[in-house]
């Protein structure tokens, strides 16, 4: 099976998932810059979001630059993927309605957490479909980055229940880790 | 006719479809966990939901891989599923605002009979484009898993009315079947 | 410019406008069958514009079939055709809300007369960029299906300042009249 | 790494901004055309903003269509720009709710001028990875029309505090600049 509509799907529901996130961003009564303010930890949270689909939509697209073929399996775990990233919109906003309390953050954490470990199956999924042996095996080698992501995210799970600005600090580290983009498949495709 | 478009339109509607009914999930009022409590149903129809879209994604895949090309006609058969689907939503939050009552598990299974009635629709469509003794027509041959999933939407519409319950045990089961991959049209690419 | 983006480009705005269409679709308060009945309105006006902006990308899928390529020119005439079916949902939801009385069912004529006029203009400039002795032009002909669709929309404009529903039905007639799949593009790509 | 899914993708957030917006326009109480009289502000801010987020679809496009290959960056500095678009439609509907107040009217031109500055970044990544020397360097050549509009954008940012109307005049003739399609890459391709 050919990976063109796998592609074209998760592009169209990780799309509507960056862009519905803004919704969140409600119209505020007044007109002074200073109805804005209250407005500013809805934005936060939006931009952090926005990031991690974001490199969500990276590193799927980079991944899949080096899929040959997919399989049945793959779609599902493919859905099982954007069904965690699906639950980012509502995250989200239940965090940043409570003002980053503590357990709306660990929440935060836990999807980002499935959404990681749903990342990794994929990659498992695809590595059974080209063989141990195969060039995409190869190229993704030890995800370092990935398993460091999944220990952090449990770290600032763990550390909401101290500070969650704490936890909020690890997201934001993880998402700089991320922001470099993933050169092995790039080398690979080279 | 090419098939690119009418492939690219489906993913783009399939994928709307599945994103909206996240919008469901409201953002829940307090900051405990406690405050999820309540979520729970809409949470559960939302995954059986996501996953029957998801099952009609797949097989929508799965179809089109072996068409070879399309006619008018096949566009609105198409657009008549489209049609089925887009009703998921509602009929989905419909359900888990009354707790799962009587007459909305019944119309969720309604639905749900519509849309494998339309699917059945389509591939009639696609035979009679590529021709009874085509390779799509063998490959699809005698589709069982869709009988048997139609004979069993309208048992749980009837049973619905025992106990709504037995109904989303029958949904739970159709869903089970469906997920294990159609292997027909891999083995025809082969 | 290859046509490609112009497609996939339309194809998302046209899956979203007929997709949140079904937002109006409001869960009802209650979980009888007699719930249901007052979203009939709503169901049928649903039904009568999720087939028009169908028939709309039908027409569109048609015509770019035919197409070799296109210029700055067409991309604003599309985007012009996009604006204008982007005002669906609006006159749909006006329309229901009212109980199909008379300046809605003329505004919601306006706007299928505007989407007519839009795609006039859209075939209009990819004559100019095909040439008026292309194989594009010969096969658009003098199109006497949309002129009469045109015509067909300032009539019931006008007759919905005596009945709305003469109006009503003369929407459904024009639909109908649409449904059946324009045959000219495809003899042509034969 | 290939263009196709970075333009897919485009295609899709820049599809939902520009339809989300519609949903501004609620649906007015009353049935006659004095309804629509309170929503003709919405109207005309809806126009403006789909004109706009047309213009970056049309430059991207125009854009794209030169470019040979991506890298990590490109995605992020196209992100950057679909994140700035993305605010479109929260900073349409804050200056319509205001009727065009001075400061919904500053912040408004704040996000143009942000989307310009990342329409920017965007081309120099391109750049940079094309080579200074190569067709698609020597094609963008110096934007003047691109360095024009980020200019008067600050201007009309300034001018909205004597008149937030001046600033809206602005904006639509920098619209209007940007509706004559950008020739030069289609130069190119030829």
């Amino acid at each position: 099976m050919g990976k063109g509509r796998i592609e074209a799907f998760s592009d169209g529901v990780i799309a509507i998932i960056i862009t519905i996130m803004v919704l969140e961003l409600k119209t505020p009564h007044g007109d002074g810059l200073q109805a804005l303010v209250p407005l500013i930890p809805t934005l936060l949270s939006y931009v952090l979001s926005f990031v991690y689909v974001g490199i969500y939509w990276n590193n799927h697209h980079h991944m899949f630059q080096a899929v040959k073929h997919v399989r049945g399996g793959v779609l599902w775990a493919n859905l099982h993927l954007l069904f965690w990233l699906s639950l980012m919109p509502f995250a989200t906003s239940w965090m940043d309605e409570n003002n980053f309390a503590m357990t709306p953050v660990m929440v935060y954490g836990f999807i980002l957490l499935m959404c990681g470990i749903a990342f990794y199956i994929l990659s498992l999924m695809l590595i059974r479909v080209h063989g141990r042996d195969s060039d995409f095996a190869q190229t993704l080698g030890s995800d370092r980055k990935a398993t460091l992501s999944v220990c952090l995210y449990i770290l600032s799970i763990i550390l909401a229940a101290i500070n969650p600005f704490i936890s909020l600090g690890i997201y934001f580290i993880v998402a700089c880790i991320w922001l470099v983009p993933d050169r092995r498949f790039e080398r690979m495709m080279q």
